[in-house]
Parts: C-alpha cells; structure tokens; sequence
C-alpha cells in the first residue's frame, strides 16, 4: 500500500520538474500566478500536517519534496519582478520629455 | 482529522481554478507541457486509488475532482494543437510560389 502512495507522490512530485526546470530556462514564470502558488503552497502544508499526524509516510514525503519546489519556484517568481522590466523598444511610445 | 485532509483537498484542487479559468480566458495551455499533465495525471490517479484502497475520504475527494480538472485542461490542450496556427503576418517571410 505505502508503496503505491509513494509511487503517486513521486509522480505529482516529479511533475514539478519539468515545470520548474522551464521556468529556470526560460527565466519566466509569468504563467504561474501568485493565487495558484500561495493556494498550492497552503494545501501542500496542510496535506503534509495531515500526513504527519496521520504517521502516513506517503503523504510526508510526497508534500515535503514539493513544498520544496513550490518554495523555489516561488523564490524565482519573486526575483523576477523584483527585476526592471526591459521596455520594448518596437513599442511605438511618444517621446516626451 | 479528515476536516485537516479535506481543507487540505480544497486548497490544492481549488488552485486549479485560477490556472482553468487562464487557460479558458487566453485559449492558451502552451505553458502547460504535455509532460506535466501527463505525469501529473497518472499521479492524481495513483493517488486516487491509494485513497480508495485506504478509505481516505480526504485522498478520494481531492484527487477525484483534480483529476477532472486536469482531464478538462488536457481536452483544451488536445483542441488547441490540432487547431491550425495563424501565420504571424509581420514576420518577413520570403512569399514563395
């Protein structure tokens, strides 16, 4: 039975990496909204409470591996707009003073 | 307990509905690989039946209604890529015969 857990945590888990690993590449995670990581971030912890309290080894594995990534992808998105947006320069803007 | 579970349902399947609602609104999954739905699936559905087989109420109602979400953001996918992509006219393509 474990076994089966941990083989769907390490699935929806491992989901997680090309994900992250695009968002590395491409340096943008403009498609992962603020709402979707800080529902996720929070369901992930509860599910992890949740296996802790229930001793269910599954559950704690799965959601601390990807409380991990959430975190990190987290972290990029938060450098990301923290960085000044290059203006597009084909963009034709009215040159004032 | 089960109430810890199923907040915990809640939050990670309700934050889906921010990703469907952009998909729907921006006809656009192109950030959304083939890979992720793909294994993410198969998860959800491991995790599905490790619920079922564990009589996890919290397990089994989280992982059934983000299963239908994800098949739903799949369809959308599947529909998009067999839809024929608009040549974008300012490129200087070389007119042919």
């Amino acid at each position: 039975m474990t076994s089966l857990g941990l083989l769907a945590g390490a699935l929806t888990t491992g989901c997680w990496l090309p994900q992250l690993l695009r968002s590395w590449r491409t340096r943008s995670t403009d498609d992962i909204s603020w709402t979707y990581l800080a529902l996720l971030g929070t369901g992930i912890v509860l599910w992890l409470a949740y296996g802790l309290l229930s001793g269910d080894l599954a559950l704690i594995a799965a959601n601390g591996v990807t409380l991990l990534f959430i975190t990190t992808i987290a972290g990029m998105k938060s450098r990301e707009t923290a960085r000044p947006r290059v203006a597009d320069p084909s963009a034709d803007t009215l040159a004032g003073p």
